[in-house]
């Protein structure tokens, strides 16, 4: 098959290997799903939100509440992750993981509340191991339920203020990389502020020796990167094509590939994120991000608008004439 | 204005510049139509076509012919820029500015053929000063009517075997690179290919001692370089929004650069090319490319890819709620 693909992709009309990354997404996909005319049907984005005791050590430079307020910015649609979702078409649904706020039930969120915010690391662990594989299997669910409705492509995003923390927390346990290396200034900070930062994290770091993916997610994790971290797995499992965002997506994914390697078969990183620690994220499961727009911001943004290149890798294979059927002859 | 733009932008539902590139663009583009409110209106793309005399040295590694075949292609729809330019909602338009055919006049091809291909720079100009420059005002004139139509903004791309080598003497006689550095593979040439590539421009640049940059471009360019250069200094005139692509396309704007500094202003470079001299005329112009997919490719298609990245830099500035009006609060 992989090599039927080559050829397919080759006899477009166009010098071999022209459109370079495009060729290699698309191939991608076209291994994925075994296929010669690969498809993305009703794209969809997860965004888990949740809180996180350890914000109360003052780890971000934004208030927590900020985390409920912007849940209820989603459902309304004025958040970058709308106006780029509604932009490229991608279904988006909110979940609550686990927000120290009591939505009205009417609202537009899926209510999987796995309780008011994790418990602050410096204390205990964020949440049992018991609680992290429910979250794991809550987000697995509600995967499940979009690939029925038709979905072969899954991206994760997240709101969750504190949760850059957690995921420099990971990536230090993970990839063993110094703590100092896995923190940066998430959505913004002072250098006072990201001092402070550093000194919380590397307390923490030293609090737990866990070990095993699964350990470290329960403790250094947050309700929403559990659920990221099971959605992604599960979207593997039903063969969707999946998408990473930034760097607290790809601290969930991190746990994933822990567990399941061959996820890389599935995974396209669509942004490399400003956050100092995503590049050593990247280098370690060897991929680069498809664009670089500088962004900061999360919310699974960097997925949302990277949509139309992974769509026009999968268009050219689909609509483009071969040299026989166009009559170019070309050598190069 | 600008401190209004940025007013609007900093009060959005995000972190000050967490959206990186997008808010360098979005201000660039609200400045550029003087509004808080931005558009991108029935975005054109003006694919011009034309055949090179030096192709006879062999300075590509495709055959002549594959210009009229290509422009077929186009016509059809079955190349890489109608795959892309159908997906992102880019009206496309086929300009035959001097392609050796004669194409039948049924053909949905904007008829404007300056002759069956230039001059071989090898024994005289590519074409006379008087040449190029009405080459330059048909081009005004397709733009003026597409923005007459309602367009408000404007991408070029080309289709001329050899035209790679036009523009790396274009880069050597207006940046004063060295012309090693200004020549590269093209589509595609082996290590004997770029070797005789690099002998004949070598040669060439050395033939003719012009500075002025409407003589640089009749002496050293083609026709579909010479109208890509009076559409995009046209479309400066009138206030559109302008898109850059590769190599060939970047050397056409450095001529018009070269007769009106200000287009920078109306600019956006989106596409890194695969092309070796790309990036010292990005470092020339002090601007860097928006993607970086590793085309080599030409037509048009880093514009044609980019933008729904350049829509989302206009939306998020639209369609965002301010902190405001979400009733969130961030101080970061």
């Amino acid at each position: 098959m992989e090599e039927k693909i080559q050829y397919k992709i080759d006899h477009k009309t166009k010098p071999k290997g022209s459109l370079g990354i495009l060729e290699e997404l698309g191939k991608k996909i076209c291994l994925l799903q075994n296929t010669l005319s690969p498809e993305i049907n009703n794209p969809t984005m997860l965004v888990f939100a949740a809180d996180h005791g350890l914000a109360d050590e003052g780890v971000s430079s934004c208030p927590k509440e900020m985390t409920y307020q912007m849940v209820k910015n989603f459902v309304k649609g004025g958040a970058a992750i709308n106006v780029f979702c509604k932009q490229n078409g991608f279904n988006i649904r909110v979940v609550d993981a686990g927000v120290d706020y009591d939505f009205d039930k009417d609202l537009d969120i899926i209510h999987t509340k796995l309780g008011y915010g994790t418990k602050n690391i410096l204390h205990e662990p964020a949440m049992t191991k018991d609680l992290c594989k429910k979250a794991m299997q809550i987000a697995a669910e509600i995967v499940r339920e979009e690939h029925r409705k038709g979905s072969n492509l899954l991206a994760v995003g997240e709101m969750g203020i504190g949760n850059t923390s957690n995921s420099s927390l990971i990536m230090n346990k993970i990839i063993g990389t110094d703590i100092a290396d896995c923190v940066g200034v998430g959505a913004g900070h002072t250098s006072d502020g990201y001092k402070h930062k550093l000194d919380i994290l590397t307390r923490a770091s030293k609090l737990y020796d866990v070990n095993e993916p699964i350990d470290v997610l329960a403790t250094y994790g947050g309700f929403e990167i559990a659920m990221m971290c099971g959605a992604m797995l599960e979207a593997k499992e039903l063969g969707m094509i999946v998408l990473v965002d930034g760097f607290i997506c790809t601290a969930a994914f991190l746990v994933a590939y822990e567990l399941n390697k061959s996820i890389l078969k599935n995974t396209i990183f669509c942004h490399k994120s400003e956050e100092k620690g995503h590049q050593i994220m990247l280098d370690y499961l060897g991929v680069e991000g498809l664009v670089d727009l500088k962004f900061r911001l999360g919310e699974g943004t960097g997925s949302a608008v990277a949509l139309p290149l992974i769509q026009a890798s999968v268009n050219f294979i689909n609509q483009m004439s071969s040299f026989e059927e166009a009559e170019v002859f070309c050598t190069a």
